[in-house]
């Protein structure tokens, strides 16, 4: 069985990329910053811009301490193991990333299992949080972590409201649970909700942030948490090969983003409102209403899959993602302009019409 | 944290123990016939009581080879472990055994995760797997094996249709996934069922029947499938310390058990419909009606937790075992006489009245 | 690849068992104790029998606590994962059985890697114990277990002496790692050296001792040590299967063994000796001189394999067992007599011979 | 316990850094190559200039296929974790990294155990590694891979002879075991044996490189192998979270680094025989003599630890590693020139004479 991915098609360009966030290309001037940057060892503790990028994260995020890894999928890998033991059981809900889009890595690295847990929109109550909570006994897994992400992005893109937020992290710390949050598109839900990122993970005790999102750069993620937790998620990082040698390019640009690249995540947002009105008017096209960057809609009215749909858009130069038989996803970011996204939704509904 | 069980009060003795089915202990002639056996090594090959246990028992489920292992938990463990790779994910009801009730072996020992699926009493749809099934890629885990439990134990000691069984193992054969039944009282689902056990395992290609819950035996359960699976599946009984010396003796036990308790099944059945009418008219008690051996039932009504009513039983010398916090379950088995269920509803309803 | 046993040929008997003590079977008397056994449920705490060898056996060895499992393997797995973490590293023998003979549980269930230590006789000694110890850091792997094997099977089945063993242990505690011993016949080296039991382990935080072997049970294994650590054990014996249900019959054969069967070990090791020196005698045999049950030998003179040696010996009734091309070993245990040995002696000179 | 790294005193620059080969920092020119790369999604098979690379080190070391990573320890950890099975062993030199210097990965990620071989110089023979070839059975764990590191690092940068490395391969082969080469400094060994780098590779079933080191690229290695094993690795790469996004700038740096920094490897070993001859002429020290790029000494003669020369070095601007107690290292790479050399051997002599 190959997972190796298969060579694009370099042929046709893609003009309008909706297929994901996590296709923007550095600019100039975060190149400019990436040429400037001071280099060290960062797996020594001899890159400063590394460190650099750490210490902004951390106060960020208002956590103690921080670490740069290559991707999300590692940060969340890192948190796990760090955070559990073998046998031990994560209560996340049952649409997580890292139930479904890891590769099984939970289960595979930390050793661990999910129990996945319902709710609308990728989020979760604090009830039925405590409904799957089990007595300590030998026979139980020992529940250890609970799981949010925010935003929930097969959750369209949904924002962890504040106070259930807290709720849930109530619950889990009562019952001596950690919590641990997947916060890929974090800064999506601070500037949606209009609140400071730190007060947005304040109830979670570890957080990730991803900075090849919104946020523009080639690639990189940092995990925050108490100093002792990061002390020790080290060690996970080294052995999954996390450690990188002169890291201070790659996180000049993500520095760079967190000074350029955040408050325009509004613009994203506005112009995910605008696709999604735009599409609700195509006939046939049932759109899910956007709190942030991500559009999903149903194109079962319209005859044909989101397979079929995204197959048709791609020789016009539009990318979009399928999802479900019937579920597609448009997703907005900072290679999409506003002029652009009335154009999609023009080839879309010729195509649709067609 | 300590997991060992606490020492039991040898001081009350247990005259109606309807904890589990588990707590059995060997008849007189059955013992006699432990004390006949011939043995040998059993890891090494040469005992010839085990492999007349093996023989008889792939046999009566209709399968190509059998191994014998110390417990049912452990055949759920070999028979996972051989399955699957790390990483893959088991598609199994939300109540099974191996996700509550085998302290996360299966993450720990095979690295897997499991996807829980709803459905009533214990039982999934063929259209609920068809719906958890993902496309294959880079990023999903590869899900491997789909997992049943008969009769389903949360479930209230269901059985699954044979024709419910055979529509969910073609949808998993369908997309190249194996079948495995915990069959821990699959001979409870034959006898209820009316079936015999072969054919009510032969969708699943593999499943392991436990010798000491209604059979009787004091250890030792056994697991069956293809040959190569099974030639597999001993490397793993090594390694997990499953291989036994002069096995024998317990097997002889387990023999002894296929010879004279497999029919009487029937009469667990009886005692457990009989205990479920008399408590169904205890005031406050709502009784699940039970389809095998096991009564499950709700305490709220009687204004107290089902952890209260087994306390108030024990030192009349009753046992029950608690499922929630308003759930209470009695099991019957071949210790305890239709007499001693008339009693128990009675004591049952004294205390209640109390 | 199958790892199943072949079965016996029964048509042809075993008279004089020679190929291991873990081939002995039940007494009459040992099988009256087991009939006599009062039981419960193991794994709940309501089996007296189980109770009572588990107190006896930490007595023997001066440790708080003991839990009963089926066998030698499992306690070594349990114990290898109750002490460690994935990624640690297990300072051992580089033939210790952990390494070659437990299909490589270390690794997968515990995830630790063994780093090798040469030593003559299956021991080996502080300074090179204190030389394979590195500096704590973020690359090494965390050396958290010491493992000593009493007696050393490979080594020929020598003794620890006393000393060395507290050498080596004393390094160990030192550098912040526990000592695990794997007693499988540490009773043969208690009765071999002269020593208490107790005092023989008193310097391992951790032991089991195997009832299989000299000590003529059917099955089981009691590991001990400190009551906070075998209160965590119980998880992994959960997780592993090893919990049994009516276990006191089996565990009445093992405390029928530590009531009969220990002193008698001087027997087996009078034996040996006596063993060796017939062989020693046979042209082109070299003998390793034994210190207790094992007799080690080199057949390449006599011009066969230690296989044909085996093979040519089978059908004349007597079983050795093969441990390199020309190393083969001879055990001597409480089904075997002295007048056996002579007989097996004689046999193999002509067999030898011819 | 904390594996963060401490944080470099920036404040007294590091002029000669003869630490590692690791620390080396990315030209002007190679950032104006990264400046210019064209990129994509890598993970998502989009980005042309990672292609580029894979398919490039796919030539050089005449593979099939080649994929990207973050590091050369992840590199290590996807091919062993896609050649073996949880209980497998592998046979390396008991120097290896992957035993002392990846946290315990093999164990921890792949399940794994290493037997360690003896050897010289890091290296080790067809009949060592025969000799500890078991046979199959039940007991033992499945060898299925040896590993080799060409160049050999705690070996002193030795080479592996083609003729030698061909013998160990023909013996692995031969029993059904592939072979895997850390190749971290592969290009050294070829450019230091003046052989082509895929007739340095031929008998190895899978290969890696690291652009990091001698190479002078900030971040990435490259493994390389069949086809369908690069496939199936995927699937880890994924898990460990290895999936780099806009990939392109930092495979433009390793693109540039093949096209101009593979011949002039040469200087580097020149510059270590000048400082291997330079240390061998300062009282106290012992020196081994360089094959390649690192210099390994003694430093007992003159009365010091390895460590307090170092910490010696540190202020007049030089650093080297620390090997053991009195073992210490001194490396060459881009970032050094012959100068440089000469004026390094000066201060050591100053320092020791101190």
């Amino acid at each position: 069985m190959s997972y190796e991915p298969k060579r694009a098609d370099f042929s046709v360009p893609v003009r309008i990329n909706l297929y994901s966030d996590t296709q923007t290309r550095p600019s100039p001037a975060m190149k400019e910053a990436m040429m400037a940057a001071e280099v060290g060892d960062e797996q020594g503790g001899s890159d400063p811009t590394v460190w650099e990028l750490c210490d902004r994260t951390a106060a960020l995020l208002g956590k103690e301490a921080a670490m740069f890894m290559p991707s999300g999928t590692m940060c969340n890998q890192v948190a796990l193991a760090t955070h559990c033991r073998p046998g031990d059981e994560i209560l996340a809900h049952e649409d997580a990333h890292i139930q479904s889009s890891e590769a099984g890595g939970p289960g595979a690295i930390s050793g661990v299992m999910i129990r996945g847990l319902p709710g609308a929109r990728g989020i979760f109550s604090a009830d039925t949080l405590r409904d799957a909570i089990r007595p300590v006994s030998r026979y139980a897994p020992a529940q250890r972590l609970v799981e949010v992400e925010q935003t929930a992005n097969k959750g369209g893109g949904a924002c962890w409201p504040i106070g259930d937020l807290k709720a849930v992290a109530d619950v889990a710390h009562q019952h001596g649970m950690k919590v641990h949050m997947d916060g890929a598109r974090v800064l999506n839900a601070a500037v949606a909700l209009g609140v400071a990122a730190a007060d947005v993970v304040a109830d979670c005790d570890t957080v990730w942030l991803d900075f090849t999102k919104g946020l523009g750069a080639p690639l990189g993620a940092v995990l925050a948490g108490p100093g002792d937790f990061i002390g020790e998620a080290w060690r996970w990082k080294q052995r999954l090969g996390g450690s990188m040698r002169q890291g201070g390019m790659n996180a000049a640009a993500c520095i760079y983003a967190l000074q350029h690249n955040v408050a325009r995540l509004a613009e994203d947002h506005a112009n995910a409102a605008g696709l999604a009105h735009g599409m609700a008017q195509i006939p046939g096209i049932v759109v899910e209403m956007p709190e942030t960057n991500m559009v999903f809609f149903d194109t079962k009215g319209a005859g044909l899959t989101a397979a079929e749909l995204a197959a048709r858009l791609r020789p016009l130069g539009v990318t979009i993602s399928v999802s479900g038989s019937y579920r597609g996803r448009a997703c907005t970011h900072l290679d999409v302009t506003a002029a652009q996204i009335e154009e999609a939704v023009a080839i879309m509904r010729s195509v649709i019409a067609a």
